[in-house]
């Protein structure tokens, strides 16, 4: 068993499920992370990326999993593996979102896709050398993102 | 609290932390991910992704933070968030790495920059129109990865 304690939460004008978008990147919503104020010293230069990625618990998603399941982009069962689905056995999901400006233990963002009140557990730079693979082949979403 | 329990084990040359890769664009070692055979089913259409999201527990990483440290590509005192340091409050990081081959509850990977046995808490397709953004600016990375 790992245990995490969230850092923070995210704010964002989503309160029921079915007014997230699919993806931040069909996302124009403004959305706060408000870090817990004993993180704050650890957003020292984070204000020079663009991006950065939300890790967070899906607190919104039922309980439970099933392997295969009918993503919200096609309709037919695909293995849980390989979508984005909510319903994981551990409900981790990550975000890029942009960044617009730090301030104090609040980073205000754009492109926000998650419910209002998530709980954030860890929030990283996005390094374009690290995190962004644009020829990578997209499987079975190909022409459906 | 929340509470996650693996669902698999990577597989990777590294045994020693000082023997992993800063990251996996820079390593060309190929590696296993071991998923738990009851999750096998969820791996269904995967195999036509090229690239896939690692999302493990930091477990080689000594316990607790510091909220400012010193990276690997810089000497200098950065902010906790806005680097990847692998001691964070939830130690939990992410790894794009090139799918080779499914097999059974096993994947083959390319690109493994982890610790061998590396706790898996999940696994999901990289899709480039919800992770690529080429553009992102890398802050006090820039020119240094």
């Amino acid at each position: 068993m790992i245990e995490f304690e969230p850092i923070g939460t995210v704010r964002s004008p989503f309160t029921r499920r079915d007014q997230t978008p699919i993806q931040p990147y069909r996302s124009s919503a403004r959305g706060r992370v408000e870090l817990l104020p004993e993180y704050a010293a650890g957003l020292k230069d984070l204000d020079g990326f663009s991006h950065v990625i939300l890790v967070y618990f899906l607190h919104g998603s039922d309980p439970g999993f099933d392997l295969e399941v009918t993503p919200f982009l096609v309709a037919a069962r695909k293995g849980l593996f390989a979508t984005r689905y909510p319903r994981r056995p551990n409900a981790i999901e990550l975000s890029v979102v942009r960044l617009v400006r730090c301030e104090g233990c609040v980073l205000h963002v754009d492109g926000i896709d998650v419910l209002d009140g998530t709980p954030l557990l860890d929030l990283k730079p996005y390094v374009p050398a690290f995190d962004a693979f644009p020829e990578a082949t997209p499987g079975w979403l190909a022409g459906r993102t």
